[in-house]
């Protein structure tokens, strides 16, 4: 599937840097660089050897735009496999604009998001799976999401689908055969064999579904909403359990502070926390309204820190809370614990056991509460040899292909006619290809590399 | 002046890119390196040649950090002089800080602003006004302020201060020459030739002296202030004026809207416009602070439009602001001019000759306001081969240099002793070295390069 256009895209962060990369690709990247690229020492760099980086002028006319230096990479040896010319310019955002617009007069159009990435799919550079993985990496901001998109970009669990796909396609092609010499009554393809391959198949595929659960809140987080009553101290918990990590994290250069005041990562996890109103019995109409949206808040959450004062504890409101959520996880936090006595301590046990006691102001009790955060997720040992899928995509077409091999193994045990039989097994193939992408539709491509940043 | 440290920075824009560069200098760079990254095919890469690109992975112990770009510099054919290795990783803020991290932790420590350049200075790969043109050149966002940089940054007039420093220093030395012989009253250096060369040099002097005005404009822009009474238009005709180059501005990546919704560039040239108050007669007390403060932006602006209601002409306000500003540029602008009579238009030419009539609201006139605009600046053939400085420290050292030739040109036309003499001619030597960086100090570095970028 070759290209025919070139294509060029600014590569690095907008904005002023030391040095900005423009990137070229397409079959005449080489001579359209050549034809206003001055280099210093060699005439003719478009002979020069792949992976070489040159310096000298980018000029037009007699005019000379910028110093920079120029790395050349041919064809397949290149990120998208076709040639791809590399331009390291000074990072002025006026530079990186004269020089955009300068080949786009001279050859090149503006790549559209992820096409640099799409084309590498394309060529064959890498699977569907592990171009997803690009964008995943790139949008990863801890370290657990990271490593998560790491292992799939390395080749994750595409390499055993892709094995497994073949296995199958080729009991498909026996069942095939089957049917040409149908009024023979033969039986090519081993139906032992096959139920063997099947099982290991749903198997492969119940694992990878099931790691989804893990996977999902490694990519995108544990939205917790913190609830209370309005004078009960939820932006000083918020504040004690942002303190250590903020600087940490606010260090990171080009995040920006909007979206990091209220998240934390706690052992490779972000806890993204929703602020709420508080909840509290009211006859009072605007209030209610206000109440109303906690519980519209809360919908989005997946846990909730219920917090309470321990002066004045009540855990009606918590277990009508309870009630209207039975799936929510629900954590009943006491605070204000500095003048609590151990009476009023163990009434408050004895009617919720679970209560984490806290002293938000003071800091007590926040590194158990933290401990109880992360208890709620079981990361395995991730990073080392577990595949986890955090690809919604993925998981929709792995629940796709486990219903169809399980239909396989249903018509196998009933013994049904190999052309029904054929219909499953094409189906489930058809599924298990989509995600390395050896089963594409424009629309699904489309949908995928339009969530790319441009220039990647 | 070897560098025995190995730096390490950030070149490219903070923020989420496709791919984001890491710059590391230093004796050890490539060794540093080579102990955390794994490339795909050479086993020993530091031994490739110079400028030459490898791919591979960075690990941490068992942890693959990213898939990454590696490229080599052999000093002293780098940026520095010194081996540079520029890392090319996916542009996640996270994985930016996680290699910069690695490294800070293995031999690197962080760089500080400018400090590749300073070592390039250092290691005489450019002099200091070529340096101090990269920063210059990073800054630019106009066509006339980047050739400028552009064209400092080639070597501009620093070769020709320094050759003529250097002939300077013959004569200096040959003037050390008859101190020594100095009981013989013998006179080594011809005081003709000596007189040709001082006058050569003031001349040289003196031209791009006089060049600051117009470098300075193309720098840093022209300043200009719109005043006229609240209700003249004065938003109209800024609207008028921003309209058709809003979007191309607009367009260049990273500029953010804050500075350039009140800039135009009319022919490379910035022109800013200061919002102002309106200048009125009044006697009301908070009024009059307003007004007050619109003075106080006059004060700062090169230029004044002047916007009055051409219905309603009235140039008593205007007169009274030009005494007070004596030396400022005042464009008289009539606005309204859609219902204007021929002769309330003869009347007005009567009052004031030289004002620009337009409708802000129509658009009529603009084009002509534009013309006047472009004409204050005497732009000459910018980018050819006249030599503008546009650097203020530059201009200091030049006025320095230049009194302490003329005071040279003085003490040799009343043929002082050449003790004395050479007083002043080292003084001059002195200045003029500034300039170039062949006398420095580290105050005057410490100060030039805290302005730059880190990571440039």
């Amino acid at each position: 599937m070759f290209q025919e256009e070139n294509i060029i895209a600014l590569a690095t962060a907008p904005g002023i840097g030391a040095i900005a990369v423009l990137r070229i690709s397409g079959p005449e990247a080489l001579e359209i660089v050549a034809k206003k690229f001055r280099p210093f020492s060699e005439k003719n760099w478009k002979v020069q050897k792949s992976h070489t980086l040159h310096l000298g002028h980018i000029v037009d006319n007699d005019t000379v735009f910028d110093k920079v230096l120029v790395s050349l990479f041919k064809g397949p040896n290149s990120y998208t496999g076709e040639n791809v010319v590399e331009i390291s310019c000074h990072g002025s955002p006026y530079i990186q604009q004269q020089i955009l617009q300068l080949f786009l007069r001279n050859g090149c159009r503006m790549a559209t998001p992820g096409e640099f990435t799409l084309r590498a799919f394309l060529n064959g550079k890498m699977d569907l799976s592990q171009a997803e993985a690009v964008a995943d990496l790139i949008a990863s901001d801890s370290e657990a999401s990271h490593q998560l998109a790491m292992q799939q970009m390395r080749g994750g669990f595409s390499n055993e689908i892709q094995n497994l796909r073949e296995e199958l396609l080729n009991f498909a092609s026996l069942i095939e055969l089957e049917l040409d010499f149908s009024q023979e009554d033969v039986e090519f393809a081993d139906r032992e064999q096959f139920n063997t391959l099947l099982n290991k198949i749903s198997d492969v595929l119940q694992r990878l579904i099931d790691s989804f659960a893990l996977g999902n809140v490694i990519k995108n987080g544990i939205p917790v909403a913190i609830v209370g009553e309005p004078n009960v101290g939820k932006s000083t918990l918020l504040n004690a359990l942002l303190n250590e990590d903020k600087a940490i994290v606010s260090d990171i250069a080009g995040t920006t502070r909007d979206s990091i005041e209220d998240q934390i990562i706690l052992d490779g996890i972000n806890y993204r926390f929703i602020d709420t109103a508080g909840i509290r019995k009211t006859s009072n109409k605007i209030e209610k309204i206000g109440i109303q949206k906690t519980f519209e808040k809360i919908e989005n959450a997946r846990l909730i820190i219920y917090l309470v004062d321990a002066l004045n504890f009540d855990e009606s409101e918590i277990k009508k809370t309870q009630e209207k959520y039975p799936d929510k996880k629900i954590l009943t936090v006491a605070n204000k614990i500095d003048g609590l006595s151990q009476k009023q301590h163990d009434a408050i046990v004895g009617l919720a056991p679970h209560t984490i006691f806290i002293s938000a102001k003071e800091g007590t009790g926040i590194e158990s509460l933290k401990s109880t955060l992360l208890s709620l997720v079981n990361k395995g040992d991730l990073g080392k040899e577990d595949v986890v899928i955090s690809n919604s995509r993925h998981y929709e077409a792995l629940l796709k292909a486990l219903r169809e091999v399980e239909k396989v193994k249903v018509g196998l045990s009933e013994n049904i006619a190999s052309d029904l039989l054929s219909i499953d097994v094409k189906q489930a193939l058809f599924h298990l290809g989509e995600i390395t992408g050896s089963v594409t539709t424009d629309d699904l491509l489309g949908n995928i590399f339009s969530n790319f940043c441009i220039g990647k």
